[in-house]
């Protein structure tokens, strides 16, 4: 990754600039009264064709058929025999009407193929995608991955046709329930990324800003495919899923040694993180979160920033070495070669997760402690991911959506109704890798590192909460958070 | 890594072929009234350069020192300015005679250049080493990670020297402890195995396996420089060091979590495996452990052993993969180079390991507990880990010393007497890294796999443990048992 100025033309939607602290970036807010607009940018398109129906494909073939009625035909495809033909078929895609199919007939078929099938079988089959793409295709991605994988393997995309991305920031079930809920309230949405990797047909741009605006973005972002797969794997590797894992694991630990009750310690932890803290770093920023704590409380967070930030700098810093070099990649796709014979196993059933099922059963959200520390810790870790980022030249917008409003907006709501184990459930099979790879890793260098600088006699240092006042960050959310209603999601 | 039939031939020492199980393999036996062969071994090598200052840098200095007398001379070479300079002095070095000087100089002036600083400094170093090393010198390395490393960079060693190396199969400091002891019990010493990988002088197998019969290897056996790596890297990223890590942590917790106080977690999980479990398996074997324990003690044995085995074979394979793929030499390469700004922090300050220095203190070895689930946990890790190299294809040799002997006369003893943070800060660079990334893992799947197996309604699914007692493991550990006198590791 380096510094890169980005922008971008468009004749079909709205360009405009906003201010990031010292930056300016060109976006595209969304909406549904721009949906009318979407045939004009699907200009020259019958037919897309959705492959794959995990959680984004599901998602993202009924969102763009909701959103483009019956001015673009939406196809899923599938494997042949593949379990999830039902699913299509309960979601009303059927063979009958041409809207659901065998995957290489679809890719065949279609002027636009969104391919979101698992990225293990990404690396497996993407020269039969491949050969099967007529030229002159948009090739449509929702994360970088393979890019990084034929990069690592000396290959590349065809020449003859456009490679286009757009990521929506957040889960798959949350690009559905919010969009749906977009209905009610106009600019309901998971915010989005795109990037042109290839433009041979010339309406790349416009092809990928209306495949964002149908999916419900409240508003899209430029990036490219290689500081996408940087920032994404990274970022679900951190805060967004391991980190949060992690931490949480740890201070229930914590907390348990403490002398408070399984219950308690739950409460202090996981329930804090993804109930209060969470909504309201969602509604008024970590800098809004701090500010509402009493002055004992904000000392508490200080400290406990004040020792977290490190570890949180120190791993970051590796996921990212690791993600950049190909490592992780390649790890994923090894994985994805031995998950036959070693599936993975759920977490829910450790004592923990246990007592999280019971918690949530007797929850009274407004009971739910809002912990100072616990605060603190996430905070200081999500601030380190966002200084790793920052430093590794990516954009603002980018770096805002990986690091908090993803983790706030889309995926601690699952994790706060459904628990840790429903969170990594819905995942990609590459973040769930991750989250198993990373998350003890930050549980014990917090436990070995910054909980005994809290707890030793030693007043912490403070160094880098001198910085957290004056973050850039904070103007960036509240940017951000213009962008769109503010509306809790809906977890059914 | 393939299986091989692997052979050698000596004129200077006494080759014999032992038995293990269905597989014969050639080994060379040591002992001290060897040493007057040792000239012959080194016929036209004035000056043996030991390069580092390392823990298996010091203690090979030593031993070869001692071995050879003035037959022929060995010399420290250390980098300008190096803050070892001293400790090589104080342990006899010096400039003076000869017998310590700058390394490039030390490597351009040696016949045989032992090659033992830290891999990251190597990665960063060898195309100088390699430029001041004279065609026809014969050079040395402890472990083949340099040779993982140029394989995935697309180099390769000089093609004018011999390429051989000598890795013993135990820390630096056992090497040098149990080669002092080994004045008064001839034989004592940390067995190692030796590959010829280039052979230009004609001289390399007799050079190798003199440079082990002087280090005091009780046996010396014979593997390839790549086998080398792959088990070392994944044998202390597993049950030598990251998994008996993990092991004791999983236990001190689950202890903890049914009400034992800290001490009896600490002496029921730490003190257990480095204590009696590990002196059991060194006098006996696992099934000697076993068999040890009464009816009761052998069920729940048999339970834990069943339910860890899986989550050692999951985690063992995907290390075996992370090794072979050059994933985990490149993340020791970055790892070095972020290592000035995030230095590695000690595991010795959180709350389980500062009561380990308690209990420690208060230590009465009598009492310590043989706990048959502790037993069951970690005998169930280490027998995953001889399965994955077995079927990877390494010399049975190779399994029971990577997998068993290194961690039950060598590193254990260790960490027994000070601790698991002193026997990490006293492994290499790359096993420390190795032991941080790896050791959370192994906790966590243990703690939410193996423990709720075991904790479930449903008996615990015995497959793995039907294997335990015919396995091939136990007759190889008989018979490189009587390789050796039976020393007790003495720490000083």
């Amino acid at each position: 990754m380096q510094d890169q100025t980005l922008d971008f033309e468009t004749s079909v939607f709205d360009k405009e600039y906003i201010t990031l602290g010292d930056r300016r970036e060109a976006i595209v807010r969304g909406g549904r009264h721009l949906f009318e607009r979407l045939p004009q940018a699907f200009d020259g398109v019958r037919q897309i064709g959705v492959i794959g129906w995990g959680p984004q494909g599901s998602a993202q073939a009924q969102n763009l058929r909701d959103s483009l009625g019956n001015t673009v035909r939406v196809t899923v495809g599938l494997r042949e025999g593949s379990s999830s033909m039902q699913e299509a078929r309960a979601a009303g895609f059927c063979e009958q009407d041409g809207t659901l199919g065998e995957m290489y007939e679809v890719i065949a078929a279609s002027d636009m193929v969104l391919l979101l099938i698992a990225d293990s079988a990404l690396a497996t089959l993407y020269e039969q995608v491949f050969a099967a793409l007529r030229p002159g295709t948009t090739l449509g991605l929702s994360h970088g991955f393979l890019l990084g994988h034929l990069s690592q393997i000396g290959a590349g995309f065809p020449t003859d046709v456009d490679v286009i991305a757009v990521c929506p920031k957040g889960m798959g079930a949350s690009v559905r329930a919010l969009y749906v809920q977009g209905a009610d309230v106009n600019g309901a949405g998971i915010n989005a990324s795109f990037a042109v990797h290839q433009d041979r047909t010339g309406h790349a741009t416009d092809r990928a800003l209306g495949w964002s605006v149908a999916l419900g973005a409240p508003y899209t972002f430029q990036t490219t495919l290689h500081s996408e797969y940087l920032s994404d794997l990274s970022g679900e590797r951190a805060v967004l899923l391991a980190g949060v894992h992690g931490i949480v694991e740890s201070l229930y630990r914590r907390y348990r040694d403490q002398g408070l009750s399984e219950h308690d310690a739950f409460r202090h932890s996981a329930e804090s993180v993804t109930g209060p803290i969470s909504s309201l770093i969602s509604k008024s920023g970590l800098d809004g979160l701090y500010r509402s704590l009493d002055a004992d409380g904000r000392e508490v967070f200080a400290d406990a920033y004040s020792a977290a930030y490190p570890v949180g700098l120190e791993l970051t810093h590796e996921i990212y070495d690791e993600v950049r070099s190909g490592n992780e990649i390649s790890g994923v796709v090894m994985a994805g070669r031995r998950l036959a014979r070693f599936p993975m196993g759920k977490i829910d059933d450790a004592t923990m997760w246990q007592v999280g099922q019971k918690v949530r059963a007797d929850r009274v959200p407004s009971e739910i402690p809002l912990d100072p520390f616990t605060a603190g810790v996430f905070c200081g870790v999500m601030m380190a991911q966002v200084d790793t980022l920052i430093e590794f030249g990516h954009p603002y917008s980018e770096i805002a959506n990986e690091s908090v409003i993803e983790a706030v907006d889309s995926l601690n709501p699952y994790m706060h109704a459904r628990g840790v184990a429903y969170m990594v459930d819905n995942c990609s099979t590459t973040a769930r890798l991750g989250a198993r790879k990373w998350a003890p890793r930050f549980d014990y260098l917090l436990t070995q590192q910054a909980y005994p600088a809290i707890d030793s006699k030693e007043p912490v240092d403070r160094t880098s909460f001198d910085a957290f006042e004056g973050h850039v960050l904070h103007d960036v959310l509240r940017v951000c958070a213009e962008l769109r209603p503010s509306v809790d999601i809906y977890v059914g």
